[in-house]
């Protein structure tokens, strides 16, 4: 083996999948070129993101560097950290059942249960106080709509049923609204009480299978609007979350899984690349 | 290391993805659950198709089991035999430059051309002779169409330019016309001379970014119809394939990459599956 390669294990969230670096000796390099090619689903390995994986900082036990598929760096990910901690709990470099990140966003805690059978895990982690934007009623046909700070910004879209939404297109044309871009959550109160049901667009990705934060942005906006209550189960088209709305912030839930071992060359994964 | 886990690499040609297993024993029971876990993009590793190499039979070097992503076994895949020659001669299975394949589809002979740098090979694979069916002009708007067998079936269709097809539509559509299913190759001609430009719509998998196969077929079909001679340079969404139609056989020649390497355990990769 190698030294230079990147030893790395994949991980997913309801469907929201990061390879997960180890480097607690701060001694590896991640170019947006080489994060693009690990991260491309053809020529590369193939992931929603990379997250490389630090000593902790300000008295954490671990820190995150969270880059996403385009090869930006990012602030935060809820699916992602919870990828992280069951990377890191795997390779032993924590201890269940609690330990904290540093994050570009901020310091996160993590409540981490070991599941029934091996790569399963059920991981909950600190995401902050969502702030609320003012209510924007009736800004798309029958929608309610109200922006949500997380760290990253979400526009959360309310509407009677998803079947008839074009995702791409209203995700698409939304972004030319708000500056910088903004995540949207077209959500849909059920089907049971204290349910809600979401797609999301990313911004920078497009439609995604699961968005942690854009789950806490949803469950907080539909909850200023009186349809759900603190604790609330959102049904991701990649798998379902579980968000509780605290005084003190939010706290997102859900399963994690292990895929498996990746190892990569950083200058053959680079000659792979897409031309 | 468990005994039970599947230590695979993974490659591409032209952005047409497989993970390769090493089963020279010829002990691992692939189940189609297992196939569509490791090869599912969010929820496992992610890949065009799984492709298990054993021991050679009647008389070949090595033996190519070939699935699917959706699980389902396949006779032959043109980019799929090319990243197995890649990941033997990594491995040291087998010694450039010459060696032989049994497939489902009859044996093959790989011409195997190690590249300047680690990771990048060049691969001529013999496709055997491609069947043309009769011509059926007309079949779609503007389009000449022909069936094509090379141990797997298709359709070519020729039309004036590919931007405004609807491939998953009419790829989809045409699955219904077609017993068992078939491999749907859009080509027109150009940009230059000898060169065509081709999306395809691949049963059991949906559109790729490159089909071995069907760049044969589609060469073939083209040259039936007096616009291309016996070689041809084939524009993929995901690189150029080249093609030598002689007297005995097609000759698919391109490059080949190395991603990484792939560990997965079988019940854990089974656990992370959609749901």
């Amino acid at each position: 083996m190698n030294d230079s390669r990147l030893r790395m294990t994949k991980h997913h969230g309801a469907g929201n999948d990061f390879v997960v670096l180890g480097d607690l000796d701060d001694r590896r390099t991640l170019t947006p070129d080489l994060v693009r090619a690990v991260c491309d689903r053809h020529f590369g390995v193939g992931a929603d993101g990379l997250i490389r994986v630090t000593a902790g900082r300000d008295g954490t036990d671990l820190a995150m560097d969270l880059r996403n598929a385009d090869g930006s760096a990012a602030e935060m990910s809820g699916n992602g950290i919870r990828c992280l901690a069951q990377a890191a709990v795997e390779a032993g470099w924590v201890a269940p059942p609690q330990f904290t990140v540093w994050t570009r966003a901020g310091v996160r805690t993590i409540d981490y249960r070991v599941g029934e059978r091996s790569g399963e895990a059920d991981v909950a982690v600190d995401m902050g106080q969502p702030v609320l934007g003012p209510d924007q009623p009736q800004q798309f046909a029958d929608r309610r709509a109200r922006t949500v700070d997380l760290g990253n910004p979400h526009l959360v879209l309310l509407g009677p049923d998803l079947s008839s939404v074009d995702v791409a297109e209203l995700g698409t044309r939304l972004q030319a609204v708000h500056p910088g871009g903004v995540n949207v959550e077209f959500v849909t109160a059920g089907p049971e009480p204290e349910e809600l049901t979401l797609r999301v667009w990313e911004r920078g990705v497009g439609e995604t299978l699961a968005c942690g934060t854009g789950t806490v942005a949803a469950a907080a906006a539909v909850r200023s609007w009186g349809l759900v209550g603190s604790r609330v189960r959102v049904h991701n088209p990649g798998g379902t979350l579980q968000v509780e709305l605290g005084e003190t912030g939010a706290i997102l839930t859900g399963p994690t899984r292990t895929v498996g071992a990746v190892e990569v060359e950083p200058a053959v994964v680079l000659a792979a690349a897409r031309r």
